[in-house]
């Protein structure tokens, strides 16, 4: 096996995939990033931290050389792709990428705590940003990641609005109450502690309006911010349901497509599964898409002009 | 009667409900799965526990009791449906259909008690499982499960998104409060508790970021994480508009199916009832779809090319 | 002005508020209606209570009177009705509608309090009643009642299946708290008023889990049933969105048959006008849904066949 | 230049924001009123307030004169508008919109403070109101009072319904629990702050029913009152995702309309960036419906009448 088949076959693999080690390497990745995350949550315990330091030390060791071979084996196999196929100058352009830099920051960390000294337990949550490198994975980050940028304008003016509201509401408040209450509501930035907690129907309960116009105001901007509060969640959840309808319809047209010689061969429906994976359906919602387009009748008459829909 | 016409009527008034027995049967095995319910709750305050323990015991042997006889019944007559035609082996098929499970788990419990000795209290809150014996018997149930079954896969993805913005959070504030509070925010699983409770904006305010930074995280994590932690639901309300949507649909194709010959007679009537009941249909909903199915005039002109829709 | 003629006039402007007296009737009655619950709200006070006392007094005599003479004038009219044309058995048929029973219970505890003895100040609360008056006049509260009749099975579902999983939270932490907080989890009622205030996310912070295994499971409990506790919100507002979308579909029909002559006629402005105030659109919706209507090209060709939409 | 050109000028660059002086212009107002909010913010707390009380006093009177300047130009300019073309007539007219009001608020209180007493923190909160002038820039802005006129009709009736269900529960839980808790449930308009804090599910925890009566009723109210509450979101969530399909289906017709002659030129593209901000669409989102509209195959199969869809 020379350096050319060796790269391409580490390419498919590790970056699209493929093949039954593809499907095993990307799962054992998958794991030691959910274990590395467990890691530094367990590792924040007192009790265990003082029993397993060494094993927690030597765990940290063993996954930062796995992810350092990763991140070299994929910068060095990138230029299979088309997309970075030009030498070093599409390796470059191919370590700028998000996902490069994901898995970088993944592994910088370390390497820098070794030479500068740096607050340990800081680093050690720096780790948690090994999750990010899930995305690559995972099609549900994707899912919601794709859905964060068409909705992005809109989500971020309600944020805005928001951030709007929680000032005026924070203005309000200070004016009224901060005689009645001199250390909850001596300045703006202080209320707006209030107002956010408020206003996300929170509602710690440790700042309160304690005067009957402090109350009023904080009935009405409640009852009446509530509504604006809550609309980044409803803007985002008729994203995710347009966007998967979006996604659903796509498979559809790939079934169409896979029925258009009135047969369904194996490599077919592989390739239809790989496709349901990709798009992040799920496999019952795949198998009932694939069903009700095998089961439709051949030939229907148009509503209208009773001919027949070809 | 032989034994094969007992079996026949067993199925169809037991698994079918067909027939006034049928309904009867169903409603009193409804009526004696919530008289369950509310006995366990019941059974949980001392008072009554202490005055009427003897009746509930009693009670308990005779739910028990009904519900074996149910459950040998259904096992024994199963083998009248197609799917569990074959005998003894299609028994034991229908015994692993979740529901039959269901049934078991229902019952087992007190068989257990007898023999093993459990605590009795935990042993009395599991009797609350008998609940999802109501799934056989409410649309609402199977609506439901429906759609989750529907939406399984974005759903699970948010929950994800969820649990890794809970992670993230908590690290946060960890790292942030560990030294005002180290009491609250000792360590990273301690301040999962305090993310989880703000992020679901129930907000008990037993725990709260006391500086200024601390507060200042925390108002930026719930402004932005409040629309994460709403979209599993957003999510779920919209599939229950879409199956709903898609149920009334169905009952609109019944509907014009039974109109198919020009007139809706009595039998049309009730078979439509039945549909409705079926799908979940209110009868109010099922009225107005009928109604202006009815009503419809029955020649218009198609838009696009001037002719009658037939 | 013989009596047939009177009952007419009385029907017309009280039942269908024709006219300019109608009008003022209508609104006089909804001023009412309205210090009704101001009175009702402000007499809880004590102090405005011991001061004018006797005019709150006077006021609700006088309110009485006027509901009194309404209900029985309505009782009179109605036989003007298409529907209660047949003489008292008419009448009888009426007075058996929803609204009639709502204007006899706003004034029947009045007659009661001066023949029996009851503790006023609950009769002064069941005064309150008298707001369900205003769903004659308001299209808001007709537009929800419509709503809620629409999705009457679907949100019943929705609030039987959270009530079994505030039930079944009730009952977990009933088994894990018990022993460290006797007190607050004695019971499973006694502990369905955690699931409730945490379910909801209301979450006061009068009663939260202790113990660990309590807070772990109070934080998946919460974190999965958010979803289920909104989902009849959810279901509601697609709803409202749904039924307000046929409104403006039914509002835009009236429109195009009132253009159907070509030209607007200034008395097709008006009943337009009572159609979109009938249906519950804003001013602004139905001058933009009319406006679009009136600038749409006469005639456009069909994108499939190229013909001209007749 | 003569007068007629300046004034021309000072529409095209202030009014329109056309060319690069008046991008530069309007971007300079927007920081210069961001400026603004982050000042009322940092005046009103009391430690830099004391050091630079000085240049907080310089910073507004800078900040006045700028804005008195800017206000005085639109309305000098405003006759370059079709609209408010008839001279001082027309000038009047446009000082009477609400943009202008806006700006005439904004420097108003200043002047006002320099003739009459007022205490100097109220007035301070009112420069707060200068956020509403970003209205004119902000494209987010006006697709929430886009939305919130088109929904407003519905909005207000959930509101009004709210209302009504805040009062019933008031009243609800005032007779349940007067007597236990004679302080905080001493009146309908003390238990409304109750009601409210509970059914908008904020929950601070200092008014709580003690009872178990009033634990029965409240636990009822607050799991139907849920829904009612988060309606005017859903509503306003929904409207927004309609607002921007509709905002998107018109940049669509603006794409189609560039590519009527089969080629996009370079002043078609710039048109059609212009247009995307002015709808407030992402330009991610923009480029996709470009994209999407340019790759579409030129020739498709009618389904109807399997011709070809010109």
């Amino acid at each position: 096996m020379n350096t050319r088949t060796l790269r391409q076959l580490t390419y498919q693999r590790l970056e699209i995939g493929a093949g039954r080690t593809g499907r095993l390497l990307n799962a054992a990745l998958m794991l030691l990033i959910a274990l590395n995350v467990a890691g530094v949550i367990l590792e924040s315990v007192p009790a265990p931290q003082r029993t397993y330091g060494l094993w927690f030390r030597l765990f940290e060791i063993v996954s930062v050389a796995v992810f350092s071979v990763e991140y070299l084996a994929r910068v060095w196999a990138c230029t299979e792709s088309e997309r970075f196929a030009s030498g070093w100058q599409g390796r470059l352009r191919y370590m700028l990428t998000p996902m490069a830099l994901v898995d970088l920051f993944a592994i910088l960390p370390f390497y820098l705590g070794v030479f500068i000294n740096v607050d340990t337990r800081f680093l050690r949550a720096l780790r948690l940003m090994r999750v990010f490198k899930l995305a690559r994975h995972s099609t549900a980050m994707d899912l919601l990641l794709t859905v964060i940028r068409n909705e992005a304008a809109i989500v971020a003016s309600s944020l805005f609005i928001m951030l709007i509201i929680i000032i005026m509401a924070a203005s309000g408040i200070y004016l009224i109450e901060r005689e009645a209450q001199p250390d909850a509501f001596q300045s703006i930035p202080q209320a707006m502690w209030w107002a956010a907690v408020t206003l996300t129907t929170v509602g710690y309960g440790d700042v309160i309006p304690l005067t009957v116009l402090g109350k009023v105001f904080g009935l009405v901007i409640t009852v009446a911010g509530v509504g604006m509060v809550a609309l980044p969640a409803g803007i985002l959840a008729s994203g995710f349901s347009q966007e998967l309808l979006k996604r659903r319809t796509e498979y559809q047209l790939k079934v169409k497509e896979s029925l258009a010689d009135d047969s369904l061969s194996r490599s077919d429906l592989r390739e239809l599964r790989s496709k349901a994976l990709e798009l992040g359906l799920s496999q019952e919602d795949a198998r009932m898409l694939l069903q009700s387009e095998t089961t439709r009748p051949s030939a229907a008459t148009c509503p209208h002009c009773g001919k027949e829909i070809s």
